[in-house]
């Protein structure tokens, strides 16, 4: 029996936060390859008795039951992507002095994993009904996600008044998320040998009308709930060609554009289709944004109580996450989570210890 | 030992061309399987007194040696583009009662190969000294060419005073051929991710300038000792991204520039990176064209003769051909032979019968 198949085990979960971000992270769990880790960590839940532990496939969710008058959702995705030489991990001092944990998930996001689990252990009396959500399967195909598996199969599991996703914001409040849409805006010609150019009609150079249509467009900043959303109307692939002699009769531009929050998906693709008006559109991957709710009181006691702790402004989130899964079911959500985002994925992936203790602290002050 | 691999045996060359057009067409000789055609035409030729028969790989040339005024080369390659099911030829007769034959090489070229075999054993006593050239390898890369292996080689092997290239041309003249220029022009950016698109430069954005400049360049007509070169400047191929949600750092548009023989290579380049200033500019193809040499006296009385027979008035080849070979030795050259060059490498390549006893008769009018 190969080594990675014995059981893993937790340790203590209320003991140090950061102690317990370096064991979530030594037990590997890529995408498709997280039973291992889903097992542990229902086998640290399940003795507490204050929770209910549930399991779908590889995604648990363990929650309170306590009557409170709300319920908050607190979520994260126990997958990473594909690891390099960074597991198991190692701690380091940065040259100001900064303690870090190095390694793959550090920052995405075995440390919001692992406040989310310090403090399901800690809260045994919170000040609402909490339901710790850990699924499978976010870093691969929308398709196989976990959260989307839970939202479809047991909407009542992760139902609530507020979601709370630990995915890394280097601690600061990210409210909502923008859309996004991705379409093939396509020219028609018709080939010709390119000796004789002038019995054709060339597709690529059709397509400067496109490229002409999104340098001249302005991306617009748009508020909603009291913070600016940038949108991004881009190419993001351009092909066309059949030989190097011949005059081509297709050009395809991919277009992702990345909508406010304010905007449906219908009224994201009205406006993908006329500002490429005349062409041939196919909008290939359309996902609503989320509004980031900051209207809600609820929304607005976690952001006064966190604000408190960690001192920044809540700001937009740019990337769509899955807070707009949440949005769906017509949950208010936010981002909040230790790490950098601009370090996940990458091959020095790594954490400041601190802003793993200070993102258990703020989420505890705000629930205990 | 395999069939194809005997020795194949032409019949009787001063007999009915249009038989031998079909005898050379039986013999497949797809580029790079030129070997048992090539020995069948050296036994042809190799007992004919009056010439003196040359070999270089798989390409033959057999000459007369008569002290005359002039010399003439008359040129052809033995190779054909891959055979689907058509080979072995055979004979129909279209709706307009025309008599065709079809097969593969029918049009390119071997009509025309079967035209120079003809001729070469009929004109024992030619008004001018001719060399036959029978070449292999033309329908692949240009490095393998073997008439450019012949003028590397052998230059005084097909040196003369005007060469006729075999190519189809339905059996009109047509004189030099324009020249070919591939350029990759290339724009560079910086990658964001598409959420945060306002922190990259979009490459492929940029390249809308280049999609500008060449859909507002008019192409120029050039006249070129009495005929008229249209050029060409297109758009063969577009390429760029690097993931659906990445901002793109390079784009590349390949042009390729078809000029007048007017023109020479560096004067190409120079009107290329005039047109594409500010962008990167990579020259990966050059070859200059050929003029036509109207104002020559031998390639007048060849125009005049052949004309006579066949009735049209000589045009300009937009194509690259082999005789821009010819016209780097500062040999006047035309294209002429049987055959609808659209037809050329098609499933239904077909010529009518009479089309290659005219260019024949043409020929040997004009030669005898």
């Amino acid at each position: 029996m190969p080594a990675h198949s014995r059981a893993a085990v937790l340790p203590e979960l209320t003991g140090d936060v950061v102690d317990l971000t370096a064991a979530v992270c030594d037990i590997p769990s890529v995408s498709g390859d997280e039973t291992r880790l889903a097992d542990a960590v229902e086998a640290a839940l399940k003795p507490l008795g204050h929770l209910e532990v549930l399991r779908d496939g590889d995604s648990l969710v363990a929650r309170t039951n306590l009557g409170r008058d709300h319920r908050v959702v607190i979520a994260g995705h126990i997958d990473t992507v594909p690891i390099k030489t960074n597991v198991p991990t190692w701690r380091e001092t940065a040259l100001d002095g900064t303690e870090e944990l190095w390694g793959r998930g550090t920052v995405d996001m075995k440390g919001g994993v692992a406040v989310a689990l310090h403090l399901a252990a800690v809260l045994t009396e919170p000040r609402w009904d909490i339901t710790w959500v850990f699924y499978d399967h976010e870093e691969v195909a929308a398709d196989d996600n976990g959260l989307r598996r839970l939202v479809a199969n047991h909407p009542d599991w992760v139902s609530g008044d507020l979601a709370v996703l630990g995915e890394p914001t280097a601690g600061g409040i990210e409210g909502g998320c923008n859309g996004t849409l991705r379409a093939e805006i396509a020219t028609t010609g018709r080939t010709a040998h390119s000796a004789r150019a002038w019995r054709g009609v060339n597709a690529i150079h059709a397509a400067g009308e496109i490229l002409d249509r999104l340098r001249a467009y302005t991306p617009r900043e748009v508020d909603v709930d009291g913070l600016v959303y940038r949108e991004g109307m881009s190419a993001v692939g351009v092909t066309g060609g059949i030989a190097s002699n011949m005059i081509p009769d297709r050009c395809v531009v991919t277009v992702n554009y990345r909508f406010a929050p304010s905007l449906d998906p219908a009224g994201a693709e009205a406006h993908v289709r006329e500002l490429f008006d005349g062409f041939d559109i196919e909008i290939t991957d359309l996902a609503g944004g989320a509004r980031p709710g900051l209207d809600d009181p609820l929304v607005q006691s976690f952001v006064e109580s966190v604000t408190g702790v960690t001192g920044g402004a809540p700001g937009p989130k740019y990337g769509w996450t899955d807070v707009a899964r949440f949005a769906e079911l017509g949950i208010p959500a936010v981002n909040f989570g230790p790490g950098d985002p601009m370090l996940a994925h990458a091959d020095d992936e790594r954490c400041a210890v601190e802003e793993i203790r200070s993102c258990a602290r703020a989420l505890h002050t705000w629930l205990a």
